[in-house]
């Protein structure tokens, strides 16, 4: 159904798609574009992409799907750019982790005909740029698919059946309800993740090499999604604003609740607290969402043999 | 030099440390007791005590080293349970992950001719019990030796020689030092784990169910410290409350600056945070604390054939 592709945005999530449609056989061709020839020549020679062009609009000519992989910042000066050479009946996606932002950001520069189905692959790791992709990324995961009111049922079959070929499981809800599950789930522990790295480099009392050698405690795994791609990032609170700053309203009362009872002493809460999560994480590993290996089985932790 | 080795407490840090002695023939003999009857068999099952105990004085009787694997707030209860039984020239340690307390706790039960020789290994996983425990739990790892003023020179010598042969890097520092590198490193990350999985259960607009489906974009990786064990825990925020307190306040006060620089749309300064983490981040695995694989290698992410 789809004989050529278009990426804009060779990184993580580009090179990825582009290594498992190929591995699924789904499409004839996979043109790409990144605004860095360095990346473009990368991504020839690991031969992800059949083709790469100098602009982001001589990619996206006649190709049937055209994905955007680039940071949510971006979608509105791109959608701009490709859209006079976007053929008609072509469909226009993106991977972008706000969904609410990137329909008010395409939609005003989208030409008559063409076809608007935003999507949200829900996989990924800390590493970016075009060697960091690989095939098997979406196996398993999910990819949240926004559709625009009125749009056409088609285009979204198209970008489903994209998904489920990539390997992914694929769900639908409205773009604001996305941004809130997401502020959850992704947006808010980032930002967690990246401030404790911060308060930790700013200690006047434990130096930056302590803080390192004795980080197996806790601290490590915080620093693994804080070595995420910044500008990525930096878009995704930029253009999600509301819906995080509610959780993190939220998370600073909890987080007060917590202080006040260590405060007072109060280790019956303290214990309450403490006991209900477990039940959470029992659930993540029965829905097939992480591995329970201790430590996440990586090294040092319980061999498999034991 | 040790001939007998008596363990309180038998969960996973007790019994990864009697694997690891029989791993090193660092004794002769691994006496345990645990206050459940079900923990000292399966530890006699399991084999990794030679003979369990009903009560802790018997247990420590004519042992050289004595260790407390058991949560911070038991250390001045047991410590005075087993005073009587404790022999001349004996070592007392312990495993807490807090310092400065279990000194406290300890000290005024302390017999005359026993040495005192606090010890905390900065090493686990999230899993609890007897047969959670390995002999590689160490390897690698650090662990943090903080003695006691006017303490045995030959005493402490002992017991960073057994850590060594359990595997172990060995530090020294005062118990006050050491309580808040410990508050940065591992006590406010878990705080901040079991309490954003509070607030994620609560959101009204968010369900339970989606907060698991999605949990692959970051929140999963809290939920694993979450899972750790909760009177653990508990006690160590109510015997480190005044260095969790200290460091909980900065990160607050860094996490309102994240919140206003959101409100306002400052990217420069959101995008100057995300990015001095990466160097952390790469410290960490350059320092051998973590593995470099993405995704700390587990299922679904990068093979390591690619």
């Amino acid at each position: 159904m789809i004989q050529r592709l278009a990426l804009i945005g060779l990184g993580l999530i580009g090179s990825s798609i582009a290594h498992a449609a190929k591995r699924g056989g789904l499409c004839d061709e996979i043109v790409g574009y990144a605004r860095s020839a360095e990346t473009r020549e990368t991504a020839l020679e690991l031969g992800f992409i059949d083709r790469a062009t100098a602009t982001a609009a001589e990619a996206v000519e006649g190709a049937d799907l055209v994905i955007l992989c680039t940071p949510v910042g971006t979608i509105g000066t791109i959608t701009a750019e490709i859209a006079a050479s976007l053929k008609p009946g072509a469909i226009l996606s993106d991977v972008g982790s706000v969904k609410a932002s990137v329909i008010d950001q395409a939609l005003p520069h989208l030409p008559k005909g063409v076809h608007l189905v935003p999507a949200h692959p829900v996989a990924g790791t800390e590493q970016s740029g075009p060697t960091s992709g690989f095939a098997t990324l979406f196996d398993g995961k999910w990819c949240i698919i926004t559709p625009v009111p009125g749009g056409s049922p088609e285009a979204l079959k198209v970008v489903e059946d994209f998904w489920r070929g990539l390997g992914s499981n694929v769900e639908t809800m409205t773009p604001e309800h996305h941004d809130r599950v997401l502020a959850v789930t992704s947006h808010i522990p980032h930002l967690i993740a990246y401030t404790i790295c911060g308060t930790a480099s700013d200690l006047e009392t434990v130096t930056g090499s302590e803080v390192i050698t004795y980080c197996a405690a806790g601290f490590r795994d915080f620093t693994r999604i804080a070595a995420s791609d910044p500008t990525m990032w930096r878009d995704v609170f930029l253009h999600n604003r509301e819906a995080t700053l509610e959780v993190l309203g939220r998370l600073t009362e909890d987080l007060f609740a917590m202080q006040r009872a260590i405060r007072k002493g109060d280790g019956e809460m303290l214990f309450d607290q403490f006991t209900r999560t477990r039940a959470i994480r029992r659930s993540i590993i029965d829905a097939g969402q992480d591995t329970d290996a201790p430590n996440f089985g990586r090294n040092s932790a319980k061999p498999a043999e034991d």
